[in-house]
């Protein structure tokens, strides 16, 4: 071997993981079309360093929404899943809540009951699901959840619902310079016990809705004790206000699906320089859920994308990614 | 040159940069002895993966106060000091403040009648001078003052009074696969302007009290607008809080310096497996300041660290850092 050779071997192991950062296959279960396109071309401006558009690492912010951006939200929230799970694997513990709504509509499986306790009913239900106990139990509650529910349809974990596509942008992100954060209407800490394993986001990387807590001494250890309070709320034009306490920089690229992540694509867009707002569009109902304003769909509830906000994409520029014509496969398990 | 020789090479380039993390002069700036010893083997232990202390590096989280513990809060916390200056400078458009309190007594460098005013009046000035305006501008107020005004004993920048020490720790910790944390009871958007290239902690690893925001458009573009609203206090228990919001893990490593780290100090140590707690202990009048309980030191309204919070140091296995024994430097000058 000669010197020259080794020269080349070392060569080698430093730019390889560079090239494969950059090469177009770092995204295989995108379709070729304008929106791997618009995120190939955004990416290769950004960390060009003699360019024009170039960003510095650390400014190098991505957020995400969770529900229906990177994992499944039909036919309900999961959150919501297991707020109903939640309340039944307590209810020995009240038998109160046979005669008492919303406790009584969640225990008889009456939907529209449900439904018909609104925001208050539901809120009623996650503090008595979400409060009164330490960080550390609350972790293990959705661990153990998490590990073993089945979404009704697909009958399986609901954390193998991810979109395979998204994983391969998250990593393709962070292999070139970027933070990747999750903004997610849902509870900050019904997504920390599992975000990193699944989505590679650890959880200070995670921004959500939150409870109040209280440092409090427990049998002579310290502990964060979760109250029946609401703290924060991550949603609408409250995803800019979690973004800027938790971030604290305003992000380059922004990814959504509904009017839950508007102002967060406004926020991320309007800065200067290079940036890009994206929204998922499900239109497949074959393959996952169909709930857009196209196509004659079906208006959602869970998951909203009206005609107005596919209006605001358009002036904006904002890609709009439908799952039937850009991704060749949904689900990890399809590989 | 032989096949081994550049397998060899090839190891070297991989090992340089472990050694380096390991060994004991990655922390030039600290003097032999118990602290160094104690942070040391520490650090050995938890990463050491066959070892039963290993901590899987996702979960390496070291959490430092600011003012201090990485810099100078004497004779007064810098952001005061920020303040103050922020009044005079808005006296113009403020005529009224020439008669009214706490104004007056700022705008007559009158200590007495300033103190006078008590935390109400502390907080009053805080919102006149921290909220309306945008995210955006605060930022570059907080530059300005950052990159001009001089620590009066040392007649240097501000972030040019931080302990190299501590600067050493920080990198040393990152090296050996730890995640640095700020958590402060200063202004989160005090501190994240700068902090990135003065500590290497970036805007998102900074916790800290903060003022509310709203989301808004103006002149048709999106930004965050302070108000003049406290949002979160991150002291004393309300630390452990704020880890919980921000970072949803407990920290293995905090270090501190008075009373306001306490709980942060208690929530570290009382989790599972290895921990590690420290204080900064001012004893050194000639090359900083001394205000804690030995000695006949005087008692500090600012950093207080009463003989209540030795003793439960001490109870507790927290190890003390007294600067006059344990740096041999304490600021980057001086190098």
């Amino acid at each position: 071997m000669t010197m020259l050779r080794c020269t080349h071997v070392l060569l080698a192991l430093v730019l390889v993981s560079h090239t494969t950062a950059r090469a177009e296959d770092a995204l295989p279960s995108w379709k070729a079309g304008s929106a791997k396109r618009a995120i190939l071309e955004f990416v290769a401006k950004v960390t060009d360093e003699g360019g024009p558009d170039f960003v510095r690492p650390g400014d190098r912010i991505a957020t995400f929404d969770n529900d229906g951006t990177l994992w499944v939200e039909q036919p309900m929230y999961t959150q919501f899943v297991f707020i109903i799970d939640r309340i039944k694997q307590l209810a020995p513990e009240h038998p109160e809540w046979k005669t008492t709504q919303p406790y009584q509509a969640v225990l008889e499986n009456d939907r529209d009951a449900i439904l018909a306790a609104g925001d208050h009913g539901i809120l009623q239900m996650a503090m008595v699901t979400h409060a009164g106990m330490t960080d550390d139990e609350f972790r293990r509650i959705v661990v153990d959840w998490v590990t073993t529910a089945k979404q009704p349809r697909f009958k399986r974990l609901y954390t193998e619902c991810v979109y395979q596509p998204q994983l391969e942008l998250l990593a393709y992100l962070r292999a070139n310079g970027f933070q990747t954060f999750i903004v997610s209407g849902g509870g900050i800490e019904f997504m920390r016990p599992w975000t990193e394993k699944v989505y590679g986001i650890g959880p200070p990387q995670v921004v959500g809705s939150s409870i109040a807590t209280e440092f409090k001494m427990l049998d002579g250890k310290s502990a964060l004790v979760r109250l029946p309070k609401v703290n924060f709320i991550d949603d609408k034009a409250g995803k800019p206000v979690g973004i800027g306490q938790h971030i604290g920089q305003r992000p380059i690229l922004a990814f959504g699906n509904s009017t839950g992540d508007r102002e967060m694509l406004q926020y991320t867009t309007a800065g200067s320089g290079p940036r890009l707002g994206l929204l998922v569009y499900h239109d497949d109902a074959v393959r996952e859920y169909a709930y857009g304003p196209a196509d004659g769909m079906p208006d959602s509830k869970v998951g909203t994308f009206p005609q107005s906000l596919m209006d605001e994409a358009n002036r904006n520029g904002w890609i709009v990614v439908g799952m039937r014509e850009n991704w060749k496969v949904i689900f990890p398990s399809e590989q």
